[in-house]
């Protein structure tokens, strides 16, 4: 290997063909063009339709664009959190973004939920939001489609919304069970970082517009009632990361033209590879054991030794993956994202099987 | 002209260097790099260094990246205000940041100051927090160093905040003269939008801790607190716009081994030449007469019909020039950024003369 491959979960390899998307950005002067001109609304509206295609969402979800999945979780409870909200959380993410609450004084619950399915006999008041997520990057733990949908049986009386950072496109959810959700655009759509994307329904705007006329603050510029203002203007409040909606747009339209099942089958059959390579190996185990929430995009290894060694030995072969979140240093993660072909899944999976460590 | 010149004032013409750089980005895998490595905080720390070099930056001030302008406005009124603030508002920009305050719940105050220097005869007492605008984009209102001096001096229990969004960094001021001032990157240093710069010092940090300690919100991942914690560390809270921290980074690098001065001298140079175009042609006039104040970055213009004609007979020509901000049909704003050549203002000069409209 010559060129070096990254299968971290974000930041990862760029998809394929976004090198072409930056020099065609370059040549048509979207790095100039003002945001409040009409190429700059025609390639939002463009966007716009994009993501709508490919994720199958329906009249009643709308798209505003953020900075990153943090000011996602930041603009959620400023906007859609009065008093209070319950977080499942299974790893760092999740985690963080229950912290925020915190930051903002409110009385949101934590439950906790490693290692196995999201249990949701608990003790339910109404809260104004429960947050889940669709895959926690850190840990590798995927929410099956039911559990989703159970959520929103039982707590019927809050907005649920939903952490698709590393999981959308490509794990699909019923999106008419949740209220709100979001990615960003550094993991399974290969971009570079600097865009998050927020998708919210009516609901979400009722809850906005309840607060401010209780005189509560949902911020300025960004607070939901002014992203909608605005991008139903196919328009951003703030001179935006232009370049970062005109790749997004590209990378989808390229996706979509492949076809979402298509890719999806691939995640699938290189999810496999991967997970009987860590079966195989005398020294790498499975983090999460119950098949039915390990994920399929992050692909999390528990490593007998310090996992700095494997790491090492197939970065000199180019080959870069992640370690573990945090403090994990007997873990490696693995991203499997629709950029990662699967000739180069097969090559660091027969690398990972020849090294010992 | 084969190729389109913007001369629109942000987003603008790209500096010249910034396409090779973006080729030098692909190359190096900057884009797929983790915001966690230490290749990351080496570029963090390198951008760090280049902003202090030529802002000629004193210890006593610390740099912050956030992903706009806007964003900025937003974290100074969470972390620098807690009573109130008093704006000199000379523009659309200006009057957006006292707007956010009132999305805040603030009791603050705007001054209004068009087309003459700020007047601080003013009742004052003692609000958290003095805006001014070095200068305003919207209607191309500069602030001589003695005023900026003159409102150190007069409102000295206050932070001083100076909007330096597109005179930063060809409109010098005395950096100790304020407390906290930022800029976005698609103004003066041409580069793609989807960054701003965000320069406190410790008086800062302290009414920031202040504020924690009487348990008022400061926000989460981009509390001033939490940011310098993180940039501290040559780190972000997020993961943030890297290609943009890469690009600032190596434009700055260029604008340094230049000279500053040579740049700033270019400045003046260049908008003699535009002042005087304006002066010449029967149909334009200067839209800030005071020269004291009529900004050397953001020329606006005052036309004796509708801009539209000018704007489009130009744009024939593939020269891109800004219309006036809102709805001032009858302006027209050139910007005179460093990465405009002289020859390119020139001729930019020359057509202009030519059209009768």
């Amino acid at each position: 290997m010559k060129n070096k491959i990254y299968f971290t979960p974000g930041p990862s390899q760029l998809y394929f063909t976004v090198e072409e998307h930056i020099k065609e950005a370059l040549k048509k002067n979207i790095l100039s063009i003002s945001h409040r001109s009409n190429i700059f609304k025609s390639l939002h509206k463009e966007c716009i339709e994009n993501i709508k295609i490919l994720l199958e969402l329906n009249e009643d979800y709308y798209i505003a664009f953020t900075s990153s999945a943090n000011e996602v979780w930041e603009r959620i409870i400023q906007n859609l959190i009065s008093k209070s909200s319950i977080h499942f959380v299974n790893g760092s993410f999740s985690k963080k973004f229950f912290d925020f609450t915190k930051n903002y004084n409110l009385n949101s619950r934590l439950i906790e939920s490693f290692n196995k399915p999201y249990d949701f006999n608990i003790k339910y008041n109404n809260e104004d939001l429960i947050a889940l997520s669709l895959n926690e990057t850190s840990t590798g733990i995927s929410s099956t489609n039911e559990k989703i949908s159970e959520a929103r049986k039982k707590f019927n009386k809050s907005l649920i919304a939903l952490d698709c950072v590393s999981g959308s496109p490509v794990i699909p959810f019923n999106v008419n069970d949740v209220d709100t959700f979001y990615f960003s655009v550094q993991k399974c759509f290969g971009l570079p970082s600097g865009l998050g994307v927020w998708i919210y329904n009516k609901k979400c705007l009722d809850f906005c517009y309840k607060k401010i006329n209780k005189g509560e603050i949902v911020g300025s510029y960004h607070s939901l009632i002014k992203l909608h203002e605005m991008n139903q203007k196919n328009q951003t409040p703030e001179t935006p990361n232009i370049l970062a909606i005109f790749l997004l747009s590209n990378v989808i339209n390229d996706m979509n033209n492949k076809g979402l099942n298509k890719i999806i089958n691939e995640i699938e059959y290189k999810s496999k590879i991967i997970n009987l390579t860590i079966e195989n190996h005398p020294k790498i185990y499975h983090s999460i054991n119950n098949e039915e929430i390990r994920s399929k995009t992050v692909i999390v290894g528990e490593t007998v030794n310090n996992s700095e060694l494997l790491i090492k030995e197939l970065k000199k072969n180019n080959l870069i993956i992640g370690k573990g979140y945090g403090n994990n240093v007997n873990q490696i993660r693995i991203a499997n994202f629709p950029t990662h072909s699967k000739e180069s899944i097969e090559m660091l999976c027969d690398y990972i099987s020849k090294i010992d460590f």
